[in-house]
């Protein structure tokens, strides 16, 4: 038998309960082949309990900097969180109704949190065979100690126990990082962020390792009508008027020293699609003063973006940081909620992606660059064994990020593994991030992808493709090691620039 | 064990069986890991017998409105069936000895069918592991009450058996439309049809519900030579001379109305690629003119199909007919087959297919209004994932069509369900239907398809993804409820317009 | 008990073993659950005894002309197979210390096999769950006896097992050929080669079947700086001077026969994008003197290949060779390595790949031609469901290649069955080939391949899809004969032109 899970809390006794008995089986998500969810629980045991390595995600720093107490349970787990409300919207529940803000602030949304919760509640058979459910019922069970399915009869018994935990010191940010077992936390900020919380966590005295990650992606879109006032910010944080490229770029790298500083390890960079070329620095500079006129078009800003990210690699080939790619991703399909409600609302859908000749600019210049890392993402699947474990099977620089998004679930990360490791190895995997703004959730994430991998390799030693010390190993590497590697989280302080090692192409490059 | 099923009939006797005994196992098609299998077989139970909403298919509506005798067993299962004489094709069996109509009638073909069944018999080896043989073993002994494996040495006597069965009273199409336990059947019927067929159906009596579906395409393709000609029988089942773009309009609509009199709910759409702009009015009346000028060309037909699809998104919002997309499918590769045979003669061609950007005009302007809903169906299966799911699981207007054509089979319906759940759900999905041309094929294929789903289901019990209550609640749906909803086929009459019911997107739409 | 394999010798007892004991375990691939594995274990016990075929490969004629002695392990085993080295340079392993050769002959490189060797063994945990890890493992075990695992430890002694063995002389190549139990090895050669190795093999009354493979592509790629070259090579061979298409043309057709007369069946061809176009008489004139002038540019180039496969198609349907298309590669993706060490170096990325429109000129010219077979490949796993699937199951003469270069591994060839029989059934696939220029490999890479599909055969048995008697006969087709009847191999002599049979489409072909 499994014992209780690290994060078991003992349940709140219940008087009438009417929903149906619930509880997490310890075999869940494995394999009903008995060889094979045996090794998968072996597997599994020695993997849970290894510390939370969490290398990107997109927690708000200012939870862990002021460690003020969580809100009620809609507040924290339905109105932020697009995977759960986009559903819903999906079965033709309104946003008003779940009580997601609109950008009028006048506009007639539910505001009574308790009526959002019901809805969620009466409609939660919509998560079947979903990530979410899957995570939400460890967090239920295993956070708040819910004994009980949640439904349209039990919602309001729950909502009332969430909410009583809630209160309690016990769930505060910083409590929940150690139980939690954090080893490190990064957050995603803005370039033109001055990561004042993450100062503050710096100067606070608490132990908590939380690190910024530079993702300067709204300074590149030059045609976007928010492009001046970004550039505008990036003049204030940097402290000197930008006139030209060579002053931009110099910003750009000294912001990069500050994330450094504060303890940052990597950047990430998210475009619709993952082109690079280098341009002649006058085509540079030309792009740059058309686009301080205003003049600058979308094939402008599709060249710019281009370059910028052999410019972004050349930077981390100098100052250490780890390149993230994340392409694919159209924002905002639905204009008319983007107009009422803003980003991230469930409505970024995913574009076929092309790496192969995309990347190859960038690969040839720095991918066999020993100073140089990059970890790449998708969401498309089909690129995993076409194009992405060919690349990192080749490259010393790539790394392959876990399955993304759309992805990170147990069909996804089980397709990953089948498409990724006969070609590029498992060395050539950065290991699991859990990518999300739920802080809460972050333990579930981690605990279904241990599950799902270990899985995997229970497979494996089934069929006799490892043997079980091999799988034990991997096991190690998929859960802890490899994320911290692969981000240079094992180095003691933050990264330098390699500096001069020796290429790979010893031959070939400086 | 699993009692016989419903379309048992008792086997003739056999003398002299040469051909090795032949049985369907109660158990086909489910996983052999027991406990997933024993999960599968109680979910299929309470599934099988549940009646069958066949929403999309190609039977002939004469076939129900004159209810003739079905002809002799090569003429009823394989001259017509594009799946089966393509496989003998390609093995180098040629159409005229399977006796397929030749477009010149005086070419020489076989004319005896026993020949033609006895060369289909000796390859019916062709067949091992695709769904042709699944759908065909399961009519050969459930319907026809065949005991021996259907070889070379067995053809003739199966033959005759068949043959005898089909001259009985109870084989005519009207009493298997009883035994087969079907709910409602949609055909597919060109705008122009008059559906003289449906109403002579709705005037006898008989108590069966068959109903058109509206398929107008061959009116959009501007640039066909077949267009004018399309174009002179829309006037004349309309009455009226079309001299512009808004009588054209106008009498589509009246169409619609003529259609959904007769019981249609839906429309249907067949483009090589789905893609969708709204023309301004006067682009559209210069694009319609040229075409009457006989001017159009391809490029025109683009744009102005991508025209017609908004607009027919537009009449669905009106009158409430439920739309269907099925794109990607390159027609008559083989123009030397075409030349000769004509069209639907397994010479279709898949092409990978584009819907996130395709498709956005449509759903931004209508995929969040209530009144509208659209199916989308693919013969792309990277889509499934990367932009179906994520599609269907925000725009409420979007409904995910089963697993369509060459994916209508085992592997094809387990990697849709493993594909698309974890991301859409199974609720935006439109349940199954079986897109026949072949009226005896019909609960050979609900039949395969709830298999498939049952033993999906079961997967997921055995691995704790949900509970068997749960998995119990989602059969009923993919076997049945989801495809009578989807199609609103639970509305009592053909379906009015939706009314001015309130938006999703509350203070975005009217 | 599974029996020790064909291959089996007798381990040489080690003294001192410190690695970790080291078998095959004879279930190894199958699946775990024992209905599977046990019908699975039943149908290899049938295939494994089968002659091996190779119809396509990158054997070196000389190896079997001049059956020299192999060399060291390190030059045998490492040094020239891009899917071990790869795997290392892309871990940061130098492809210098791997002792890669390098184009500049003076450049430092290791020169020690054993260290070499120690690295390898050192890393070869990277290999876990990879396709190169069960071949060399198979190898290791099955070829050269070593009972202990590769690694760290046993690095050095299992160096010195391995080359003790291949000193021997039952470790020399035809040796080899007979206890493989090769039937036919075909190589593949430059249309310029004048094949003196397949010469010498012939007159050498050795009777091993090694056939060569007629690759033109370098002679069609008008715009590469290598292309006057190999025209002046074919002129050499040719022994005639070539001023014009015409001519071009006719050295082809009489390459093809030498070809043919020592025993080649088939052609191959290699393109980024298998794109087919007849140009006129004209226009390839043109195109040709325009290449002659040396002003040929890209886009000339493509439209010249694209004729090309029309022509190479029109010589087979003369000429009876098996046309292979193998497209989809983006050769020497990092230009600094392939400066530095050449082409083949593991940094081949594959790129997305399309079939229905770019093959449709060749197939409605020759594809329903009884006188024409080409096997299609890929490396893009999309087609198998989309593309190539239904065009093998509807042309006659198109045969789907088996699954390629990185999906030759379990999982990638379980999902090539997956995505294609269901469509194509497995009469219209071309069986297995090893495709690979080590030769030592060829036993480990056809049992590997036997495996999976007697598992995958094994699951429809456990599935009730198909019979225990189909499978096994479907076994000995997919182990053996349609690999040997793809290739006319089962025909007695070189294969003359089918001449003028009747067409499968009578009435539209001559």
């Amino acid at each position: 038998m499994v014992s209780p899970a690290r994060l078991l809390v003992s349940p709140i006794p219940l008087a009438m309960t009417a929903a149906p008995a619930f509880a997490l089986h310890p075999d869940r998500f494995f394999d009903a082949e008995p060889s094979v969810r045996r090794a998968a629980r072996t597997l599994y045991e020695e993997m849970r309990g290894l510390p939370l390595v969490c290398p990107h995600g997109h927690v708000d720093p200012s939870l862990l900097s002021e460690d003020r107490a969580f809100p009620e349970p809609a507040a924290l787990l339905i109105t932020p969180d697009h995977y759960l409300f986009r559903m819903l919207f999906s079965q033709g529940v309104s946003m008003e109704s779940l009580g997601v803000p609109t950008r009028d602030p006048k506009a007639a949304i539910e505001r009574d949190p308790r009526k959002v919760w019901r809805i969620f509640a009466a409609n939660y058979h919509l998560f079947r065979g979903t990530p979410s459910r899957a995570w939400l019922d460890y967090e239920l069970h295993e956070l708040f100690g819910v004994r009980e399915r949640l439904g349209a009869d039990s919602a309001d018994r729950i909502y009332d126990q969430i909410d009583e935990r809630l209160k309690s010191a016990e769930f505060k940010p910083r409590a929940l990082f150690g139980r939690f077992n954090i080893e490190v936390l990064a957050t995603t900020d803005a370039a033109t962020d001055d990561l004042p919380h993450h100062r503050t966590i710096r100067e606070s005295g608490w132990n908590g390792r939380v690190v910024p990650t530079f993702r300067p992606d709204a300074l590149f879109r030059l045609a976007a009508p928010t492009w001046r006032g970004e550039l505008a910010a990036l003049e204030r944080v940097h402290g000197a008027s930008i006139g030209g490229f060579t002053e931009f770029r110099d910003a750009l790298v000294a912001r990069r020293a500050m994330f450094r500083s504060l303890g940052a390890t990597a950047t990430d960079h998210a475009v619709e699609e993952p082109y690079t070329e280098r341009l002649s620095p006058d085509a540079v500079d030309a792009l740059f003063a058309k686009a301080l006129r205003g003049d600058a078009e979308a094939a402008d800003q599709k060249r710019f973006e281009a370059h910028m990210l052999m410019e972004m690699a050349q930077m981390s080939v100098d100052d250490g940081l780890v390149m993230q790619l994340h392409p694919g991703s159209l924002r905002d399909h639905n204009s008319q909620l983007f107009a009422r409600f803003g980003p991230d609302k469930g409505a970024d859908i995913p574009l076929r992606t092309e790496y192969t000749r995309n990347l190859r600019a960038m690969l040839d210049a720095f991918g066999s660059d020993p100073r140089f890392r990059i970890v790449l993402f998708t969401l498309d699947e089909t690129t995993y064994s076409r194009e992405l474990a060919p690349l990192a099977g080749h490259y010393p620089a790539v790394r392959l990020g876990p399955a993304w998004w759309f992805h990170d679930s147990v069909e996804g990360m089980t397709r990953y593994r089948q498409l990724t490791t006969e070609t590029a190895g498992i060395y050539n995997t950065a290991g699991f991030n859990d990518d999300t703004r739920a802080f809460c959730s972050i333990p579930a994430r981690h605990d279904l992808a241990r599950r799902v991998d270990a899985n995997w390799l229970g497979g494996l030693v089934a069929r006799h493709v490892i043997e079980m010390d091999e799988a034990r190993a991997m096991g190690r590497a998929l859960a802890y090691e490899l994320a911290r590697e692969t981000y240079k989280f094992d180095v003691a302080s933050a990264p330098a620039s390699a500096g001069p090692r020796h290429s790979v192409l010893a031959g070939a490059t400086a």
